[in-house]
Order: structure tokens, then sequence, then C-alpha cells
């Protein structure tokens, strides 16, 4: 075994042991994910790091995605582990504007683990599918050791078809799009930390976990000039915003106060510490258009329950592969990604 | 929430929690799979309870399947869990007839998992990968706490495609099929309790973790007329071989000495209380093929080194769903799944 040499800020010699914040979908899990796990298994499809891979077989385009689910508490206000294993991965399918069609679902049980909530967790997960029109096809079951996991962990892929011949990745994004953000941003981590932490407010918080691909559907639908997709999950908005910037290698630029934040998510931020644009999301994503269909893609979003809030947040220039902020009062700095996240364990 | 009421002989209430045997490959994980899981998702393809999905799309047929990988340890003699998790996610493809084309990776890791380890793992999958000529094209990467994994988990789902107008299932096996053994059983699940409980012998066992493809391949390839595929792993060949029997409603008749175990593993079997018929295996499989193709099947088999033991071990009869088996001294039995199995943790 030779020592691992990476070039990267991170310490990763024969001693290093992974942490938390390389779950985080920060900087940690970026190097990780590039350093470590891109490099040994180098394809084209990989190296994309889209939300997913897009694959070509029989004259057909696929996209084909994985997410394993470890989020804590396994039941939240607005879901539980069961709808969020279906939404997350549908979600990662419509973001490379594929439409779902297939999952696989895998779960690993700790010993002990109560039959009656895991039926209700598959119940969920079979209402969420069928709500997506998604049938889950495939499966295994895995049993470990009191100890050896916490309850319940869940991985879903799935796949999807494209059936359209856009090129929906970063490598799409031209100077001078339009940012749309679907939604109020933070409700999801908000939501997660008050039920882990006990936290109570006047006006409940609920996740914002939902499926997106039809909204994402309408706006193929609509023969908008979709760019690129990105669904806003670990790391939040700004996350999502700075892997687009570098991966593009062109300039995101946006205002603080474009950017929709829910009064009770924006104080409980207030309280914790958190800054929402970090704060992770379930529901929400970001679309890169030409600039002159951005109105009409906020149009046709708002008529979704989910994207109600559908907003403009920006435009993309050309200084090299970082994202801009103007603050409320009116400075301008850079975003950049947290080392961690915030919270772990919250998808 | 409402009880569970499952008319099943396990004791799925609500104070009924999950036992290490739900993950086993024998009798509980069955109920558990049919009487919740398959009973929640209900669809055709979920229901045909095979080791991967075949669906159809754009004219062509594909096959999908999903394992997680919670073996312990994480490194034994033959391979690891980064091998393990690529030849049992290939050999599911390979079982349902489809060729290897691609696999997503998911990754739990517990914080504090060296990442020279970490490393040595990804580099063994991906080994693994590039010698079945399979693309590692999307993957994920969640860390939860001390404590609350144990090192490492690894999901693989697959993505194959049909290339023949075979349907490869329990409910293509006939009356009168011979039943092809690939090689000697038992390798994988006494390599891993070796390792696990410190035991050496004289000539060490390796587990016998292969891909299968290539040989499955051939079979097509030489147009031998295939009914069923299965590969052999919790549970090991009876578990195999009842479920099959259960699930196309014939009989399976097989004698004790036509099945090939090393000798060093039934000398361990015999020190341990095994019976090898139950023990774990990773890369071997019986093929259900016509009687008259019985001989050609060995000896296409018998070219790879991984089936250089394969043989015939009996053949399907019509006696209603069971196994039957003549024992060394002449009786007959009648082969049962076992409850749980005899090793957690196997694969």
């Amino acid at each position: 075994m030779n020592e691992v040499n990476l070039n990267c800020p991170l310490p990763f010699n024969q001693h290093s042991t992974v942490l938390l914040s390389h779950g985080g979908g920060g900087k940690h899990m970026r190097e990780l994910v590039e350093n470590i796990i891109v490099k040994a298994f180098d394809n084209p499809t990989l190296r994309s790091l889209h939300d997913g891979a897009v694959i070509k077989e029989k004259n057909a385009r696929f996209a084909f995605t994985t997410d394993s689910y470890v989020i804590s508490p396994l039941v939240f206000r607005g879901g539980d582990i069961g709808s969020l294993s279906v939404h997350g991965t549908i979600n990662d399918l419509a973001m490379c504007g594929a439409k779902p069609l297939y999952l696989s679902c895998a779960f690993i049980l700790e010993e002990g683990f109560p039959f009656t909530l895991f039926q209700k967790i598959i119940q969920s997960m079979q209402q969420a599918a069928m709500a997506c029109d998604v049938t889950i096809v495939t499966g295994d079951t895995k049993v470990v050791e009191r100890g050896k996991a916490d309850g319940l962990y869940i991985n879903t892929a799935g796949i999807g078809i494209l059936e359209h011949s856009f090129d929906i990745s970063p490598k799409s994004i031209q100077i001078g799009d339009a940012v749309i953000l679907s939604g109020d941003i933070g409700r999801h981590g908000i939501a997660i930390m008050a039920e882990r932490e006990g936290l109570s407010f006047d006006c409940p918080i609920e996740s914002d976990s939902a499926p997106l691909w039809k909204p994402v559907r309408e706006l193929f639908q609509e023969r908008l000039s979709i760019h690129c997709l990105r669904d806003l999950t670990r790391g939040g908005l700004a996350s999502a915003l700075v892997e687009l910037a570098s991966s593009s290698g062109l300039s995101i630029h946006t205002e603080e106060k474009a950017i929709p934040v829910k009064e009770e998510v924006a104080g409980a931020c207030e309280i914790l510490g958190f800054d929402p644009i970090y704060v992770a999301n379930e529901g929400r994503f970001v679309a890169f258009v030409s600039k002159s269909e951005a109105d009409r893609t906020v149009d046709i979003l708002r008529k979704f329950p989910m994207c109600e809030n559908a907003c403009l947040i920006g435009y993309v220039g050309e200084r090299g592969g970082k994202v801009f902020m103007k603050s409320k009062i009116g400075g301008e700095r850079i975003v950049d990604m947290l080392s961690g996240e915030q919270l772990p364990r919250i998808c």
C-alpha cells in the first residue's frame, strides 16, 4: 500500500482518517470525491461530477444516479427517510433532464429496529414513488448487529430517460444566462435541526422535501432553452452555485435580497447562527436559462405549489469560476463553500 | 399507524423488531421481503423476486439490480468489500442474462475510517470493474458519526443489457431440466469465518468471490437453452435451490455426493458444525438447462478458471416446489432453508 499523495490541502496521508465534514457537501467532500474516488474510477461520465450519469444505449439517453440516505432523525416534519430517499433520487434524475422511471431500494437495518416504523417508512416510499409515476423494481435487505448502524440507512438508485436533445450540464452554462431559484431556501435544514434539538417555533417549519420532475418537465415541454439544472441539498444554495461556477469556469452574480427565505427560517437561522445560503434543501433547484426566457421560466415554475416562490436571483458573468453576492447593505463578497456542512446527517 | 397484520409465521406486530436473521438469506428474510417490502411496492417486476429487474425501454431489455455490502471484516483472503461489491452486483446482472455495463457506487463511511484503507478498497473496486469492462459512472458519499456504522458500507447498483431473447427466470424452469453447479461450494463463507475467528488452516481457504459474466456469456454465445440462472450467496446452495423450487412450483432432485466441496472446506465445516450446502458463496451459480445440453454446459463452463469444478448436480421433477437430496449413505431428505443464516454479515 503506497502512501496517498494527492496534492490537496487536506492531510490525506497514511495516518489521516475520515471526518464528518467529508460527508458534508462542502470543500472537504469535494476534495475526497475528486482526489480519491474520481481519480481512481477515472472516466469522462464520472468526471463531469453531475447529479447523475447520462449514458447512451440503443440510440437513447438514460440517466443513472444513486444516493444513500443516513438522515437523523428518520421521521421529521414534512417527511421521513422513506419519502426523502425517493424524492432525492428522482430529483437527481430530473436535474439531468431525465424523466424518472425506475428505482432500486436497498435497506441496511440495525438489529432491533421496530417493524412498525419500518413499515411506515416503506409505505412512505411507495406513496412517494406512486406520486411520481416511478416503479421500485429491485431491492436488497441487509441487517447489521445492534450498535453497528443507526436504525436504518436506505440507498436508492434511479434510472430515467432523456426525451429531449439538450445537454443539461455545467458545461452548457453561458455568459449572460439567468439564474432562477425554484423557491425559498433553508426549510429542510431548519426542520431537521428543530426535530433533532427539540426546538419549537410559533409556525413550525416543514421540510421542503418534494419531487421536482413535474416542474422540470414543464420547462422542457414549454421548449425553454435550459442549460443547466442543479438541486440544492447538502451545503445549500451557496455550495451548489460555487460548484457550478467552478465547473463551468464562469462567474455567478447574485444578490442577497433576491433570495427568498421564509421569515420563520430567517428567524431560526438568526438564533442558531446559520447563514441560510448554506442550509440544506430537498425540494429546491436552480435553473440556468437564456436571459430572454427568465420571466417565462419563473411564470411556469410558479404554477407548481413547491415552486410558488420561484424567482430570478442573478446572472452568469465571465469573471472565472467564482460566485459574487451583493449584500443587503450594498457591498459585494465572494461566496465560498464551507469546509464541511452546518449539520451532519441532513439527508 | 395501523398494526401490521401479515398472516405469516413471524411475530410481525407492533412490538416486534428486526432480527439479524432477517438479513440472512433464509426463511426470515424471505418473509420480511415478501410480506412487508414486496407487498408495499407491489409490481410484477419486483414480485418475480429475481436477482435483478428486467425492464423494457426503447425496444431493448435492460437489467437493473442493487446490493448493499456490509461484510465484516472488510478485507479477507481472496478479496475485500471493494471487489466483492463489484462482483456481487455484476453477478446479479449476469444471473438475469444481462451483460453488465454500468455501476453506481455509494459509500457510507464511519467518522475515523482510515483513508489508506479506503483508497485500497476503491482501487480494488476499480480493478474489479475494469476486469469486467464495467464503468462506475455515478456515486455518493455519506459520513456518519463514530459508532453509527461499522467502518464502511458500500452499495452498488448495476445496469446491464440483454442481448438475447431468452426469459431467464424461475418461471422458465422445465420438468427434466438439468441442474448444473458452476464449482465447489462454501469457500467464501469459510474464508470469512476463518478471518473473523482467527482460525488458520494448513491450506488457507480463499473466498470464491469472482465475476461470473464471462462464463455466462459463453453459454449464451454457444446458443445453449438456458432457462434459469441463480448465483449462490447468503444461505448457500440450499437456499438458492429451495427458492427456485418454490418460485417455479417444481421439484429439484440432487445428490449430496454430486456436489463438489473442497477437502479443506469440508474439514472446516466438520469442525465448525456447518453443512456446506448452507455456507455462503460469491462466485458460484446454478444453471438450469435442457437435459440434452447438460454435458455441453459443463464442458463450456470448465474452460473458465472459476468454473473448473462445474458439474451436473441434479434434475428438475414435478413434485411441487421442494428440493430433495439423496444423502451419501442413500436416504433421501427434503432440503429446507435455514431460518436465518450460519454467519451474519457475510456479504
